[in-house]
């Protein structure tokens, strides 16, 4: 994959191109400031006598940026957003004259403007056929004139130059003195914004919230994780454009939020490239930061911005949440969604094979494909101009490395209603995102003769639930709704037949019904301590059954991947017709403690085998053991430039020591990550840390802390708060 | 792009896999002999007394290759197809007793083979409920049994490894010293295969033809090159499974062409990554092969397969020359094709914006798109599982790096009918294709304040003509219409209203027609000659007009890039009402030759603007200079194992000298590329090269000789003749 890198590609490209191609937003090293018209003859430049001048340009920030819902950026740079009008005033030596002064307002952007890859873009202060960009007079009073300039609704997005040039008679003098900076991001507020969201609510929580909840943990318990997103933190804007560089995305593309996205979504994880995040799944974090310690996407993204090389280290919710501000930062509405229950790693057809030995004990050898207990991934919202009309909305993309059918690892944008509707045959990736939440769960036992016989088919174990944080609340809300019909409706089988017909292949072999019901349940437990496991056999046959139960309990990765081994038990139960029989299997902490992988997951497979029949019925039941939590106290006037303290807090209730626990704050406006370190949380013990914060601006703000040790992954609180004037 | 070489990311997938997924076709380095059940007692291997053993395993490698169409293998490799049975002869120690032995045939395919990623695939001798693979018992004669072996149609295609496993109640016995290499291809003559053609001459053409044309120069003047394809001479084969290890596909994917096509139309190109052809329009080839001198693709595969090392240097028809052996040998029916007036790096928009100044000059700065005079790329035939029923058939795709609209430089496979149709929803790249061959041209001028006027609109320019070669016969057949619908009819303007409505954005606004009707022409004209163009001018309004005149003569890459501007002429020319008139340029060879590239093309723009109406004409003119041709003669019996002489003659017959000129002599079965460099060839002198070689193969055969030097390119000629028994 590498080696090319001596090969500049562009030395050979000189017939093949008229203008070279940008890739970058890197401003251009000469701008000339006399143009002569090519019909006067060539000479010394004019004097610029009589000639208009300028002499101040004022950006108007706070009026711009205030309509332009980009005041959060915190200030260092002029931002406004695409297909909607901002006001600049610029004032010249003597007073405009419309009928003989002409100017211009000229946007670059790029090393290489140029006029028809919409590089440059041009405003008049004169009529002008070309109305990609609208600009009009305003006002004008004295030797100042006001200018309303609207950049067209589907413009280049990033940092643009610009120039006031003034034409006379000679030739277009541009004013370099007084250019400005000016970035011009993605707008839902603009109707023809190919991004536009026309719910005021929805604009607030999906472009401005820095602030959201990853879900994490499983069904049954669900884990609300608290994340930092900080799209207008200082450096995240630049940042944003530092990335969009270094996936080397054409400017002439930088308008299309579908091209950006799916380049982006390659770009995050370091598979292929020298992406933003290293995915690590192997629960040895040595050299890098473990994933589930991080608490926001700010110091991810900063790192990056300033080395260019790949952060250590991300799982599916870091790489969700980081692209979420980016997107949120570019404007274009965004949310982080979690799937429980995603079927992953096949082969984008609707199986997912689980295959279990002759004694009933998972194959670890055999099976590739694994149920995630959760998957992070990202919803952006937008048109879809490039779809048949229906399938704008919602889009699902995902930065985890999962995916490769396309040759690299990205994934989406994908319609949400067309995975809802089986129309998996429109880009990007629908097939795969379809089966993540609609896969069959087949049970296969390999034979002797290594061939795999089928055990049991489970249609709707796949997809269980997908969640997203409620808007204007830290709950989350049940969307499992946009991604499938429910169960068993015609709709859900009409959808799969559509799905299919698209070269998805279901399970289609009816397995005869067997005669017995199996339900597994596990209490709450907190880790370090003993449970049970409850095994409920119902017979609905009409004669006695024995029947052969076996238990494979396994450590596991949230992402189904199975670690050792800690129990196994095999028994036999008879069960009346008509009748239920309950066991109890008792688990002690001994056995899984000091197998225990990052979340702190067991499974269990359970395999009940009718003696009388043949047939099989297996369960699987999943426990995320529970885990001490911190505590965030504030106090203080909670005023603007008054200073607040806040107090974490974390009691070590667990039946061990705990070891190098790194402990994160950070909260956006209130303070950038702060970082601290403990040798030893002993049994029974407690820690407590004060830092204290002066606020520089008003409003609800949210402060964020995540501890993390290798016993204990996933361990976080936040507070949220209101700075008063 | 680089840099990410030190880190292995399947280090930190333990979590994420059960299994590391098999990314290579390389043989696994240790494969057991005995695998004891679990059931039984752990123990030493039992022996083998009375166990059935494996003596002798015969391929039958003529009459399976023969069933199979592989026999042009040239006979280094065991090829069979899938979807299609094949025989095995078993030997064993002793008589096989079906009723108590039990044998499977095991085959696996790369390093870490498994059966849940059918990378393990197994026939049994007895009834197995697997069936995707199927076997059964031919005939049973003494120690000796033949079997009949079916791969699935959907199989991994490569290079697997069979053995015979032998079951016994103690385990399963692999026969290790009788292995072996079975290379499994794709099958069009399989109905049930993916890529299946039902029609015996397609088959013959598209997959078994070694040879081919190549259409270039323009669409008034195509040049007929012969292109090696050489798909079965020795090592190609290997060069394709080499390629596809260096795509990365997985194995998982390699039964899916669409999957294997789309990545290796990425990989052909050494741009993204260390791909096979570095691609190179600059006129400069100093340091490779010029894409020109070219005449197969069988030294190219064969260098980059022994290296790695991207090969220099491509243009589009090497490209699809290259791809086509790929293809044509993994088994997928495919073909080249040309395009003439092929609109290029627009924004897969319908428009093909050209810019001139002010004085009617081509603006060389501001002009990005461009028009390829033609343009070569590959269509592949196959079924579309993953589209809606009726967009099957012959697919684009294009491995000229040209469009990176998704992120890396490759095309396709779109569908050929869905091109037809507008429908340019579906995956890949369609829209990009769609806009090749209908993309409107626009003459835009500059004006003083950087403003675009529009001048004129061509609605009909591009995608002019698209050509590919006869079944059975080396002369083209046009396939325009299984791109479009006739210009003007009603089809067609709806398919341009379906892909507008897929985001294609067309130029709708009318100018007012001009009352004057413009057309230029040139003769066909040999490098070095004077020539004159024409130029008519027809008033068809109602009084007299003034029309101003300028015409630009550009050298021109094929790409349409413009070179050097060489001419430049402005005249004032009267028109009577409903009169014609003629004017005549001349163009003198000294104001061209110095200046010339590549292909000898010739560009002339020509700019009429009526005084009295202010309208403007356009129309552009292109002319390929001609060149002398070599010939090539055959003497001998024409018989098998008996000498043959081949001479290729050329004469110089333009009026200057020639140095440096490489010649090269190839044909597939007749023998690999023969090189031979002149120092010079002097005006109206001859060279004469002589050759003999002696035929091991009957039948059609054909012989290539390609000449280059720096000013004269696309000289070529070939000879087809027949070798009796």
């Amino acid at each position: 994959m590498h080696g090319t890198e001596n090969i500049e590609p562009n030395l050979y490209d000189e017939g093949r191109r008229n203008v070279p191609r940008a890739y970058s937003n890197a401003k251009e090293s000469d701008v000339h400031e006399f143009i002569p018209f090519e019909l006067e003859p060539r000479g010394p430049a004019p004097s610029q006598q009589g000639v208009l001048q300028v002499t101040q340009v004022d950006m108007l920030w706070e009026k711009n940026m205030a309509d332009h819902h980009t005041k959060l950026f915190s200030g260092a740079h002029f931002v406004i957003r695409r297909g909607q009008e901002f006001q600049v005033k610029i004032t010249f030596n003597r007073a405009y004259h419309p009928d003989k002064d002409k100017f211009q307002l000229e946007f670059r952007i790029g090393s290489s403007p140029n006029l028809s890859e919409k590089t440059i873009a041009i405003v008049s202060s004169f009529p002008s056929k070309r109305k990609l960009w609208n600009g009009h007079l305003l006002k004008n009073t004295g030797n100042t004139v006001l200018m309303g300039i609207t950049p067209s609704a589907s413009c280049i997005v990033g940092k643009y130059s610009m120039y006031v040039v003034v034409i006379t008679s000679a030739g277009r003098f541009r004013d370099k003195n007084h250019s400005q900076e000016v970035y011009i991001l993605f707008n839902p507020w603009a109707p023809h914004d190919i991004v536009f969201m026309p719910n005021n609510n929805e604009q607030e929580e999906y472009v401005l919230n820095q602030v959201g909840m990853l879900y994490c943990g499983d069904s049954q318990n669900v884990l609300s994780r608290p994340w930092n997103y900080g799209q207008f933190e200082m450096g995240i804007l630049d940042a944003c454009l530092f990335i969009m560089d270094k996936c080397n995305i054409p400017l002439i593309y930088r308008g299309d939020p579908i091209k950006i996205i799916r380049r982006i979504s390659d770009k995050l994880n370091s598979k292929d490239d020298d992406g933003v995040l290293v995915g690590n799944w192997s629960d040895d974090y040595t050299f890098g930061t473990a994933p589930a310690s991080w608490a926001g996407s700010v110091e991810i993204l900063l790192s990056y911005a300033s080395s260019g090389i790949p952060v250590c280290y991300a799982q599916c919710w870091v790489f969700a949440g980081v692209f979420n501000t980016i997107l949120r930062c570019l404007g274009i509405p965004s949310r982080t969604v979690t799937a429980y229950k995603s079927a992953h790693d096949n082969y984008g057809n609707l199986k997912t094979n689980m295959i279990v030995d002759q004694s009933g004990r998972f194959d670890m050898d055999f099976t590739t494909d694994s149920i995630w207990n959760f998957h992070c991934w990202n919803e952006v919202y937008m048109a879809r101009p490039d779809l048949p009309v229906g399938f704008g909305g919602w889009q699902v993309v995902d930065a985890t490395p999962q995916n490769n059918a396309d040759g690299y690892h990205r994934s989406g944008p994908a319609s949400v209603y067309a995975i809802k509707q089986g129309m998996i045959c429109y880009p990007f990736d629908a097939s795969y995102m379809f089966s993540e939440v609609n896969s069959d769960v087949i049970v296969h036992r390999r034979e002797q003769d290594n061939r795999l016989t089928k055990l049991f088919v489970d249609h709707d174990f796949a997809g269980e639930k997908v969640l997203t944080k409620q808007i204007g609340q830290n709950i989350w809300t049940d969307i499992t709704n946009q991604y499938k019909y429910p169960t068993g409706s015609s709709e859900r089988q009409e959808a799969l037949r559509i799905a299919e017909s698209y070269g998805c292949s279901r399970d289609q072999r009816d397995l005869s019904k067997a005669d017995v019901k199996i339900k597994a349940t596990l209490p709450d437990t907190e880790i370090g301590k003993d449970f049970k496991l409850s095994i409920e056999l119902e017979n609905l046959g009409k004669s006695l059954y024995n029947i052969d139960v076996s238990i494979t309990g396994n450590v596991v990765y949230y992402t189904g991947v199975l670690g050792p081994q800690f129990k196994f038990k095999n028994f036999l139960v008879k069960v009346d017709p008509s009748k239920t029989v309950t066991e109890h299997v008792e688990v002690k902490a001994a056995e899984y403690m000091g197998k225990l992988l990052d979340q702190c997951s067991l499974n269990f497979l359970v395999l009940a085998e009718i003696k009388e029949t043949g047939q099989v019925v297996t369960t699987m039941q999943h426990a995320n053991l529970q885990a001490p939590k911190p505590a965030l106290k504030m106090s203080g006037s909670y005023k603007l430039k008054e200073e607040m303290t806040v107090t974490l807090q974390f009691t070590n209730s667990l039946k061990f020591d705990l070891e190098n626990i790194a402990v994160k704050m950070e909260g956006p406006g209130v303070f950038q990550t702060k970082n601290k370190n403990y040798k030893l949380i002993a049994r029974d013990s407690s820690i407590t840390w004060t830092e204290s914060f002066t606020p520089d601006t008003e409003g609800q703000k949210t402060l964020i802390a995540c501890l993390d040790c290798a016993f204990l992954r996933q361990v976080f609180c936040h507070v949220d708060f209101t700075i008063n004037p």
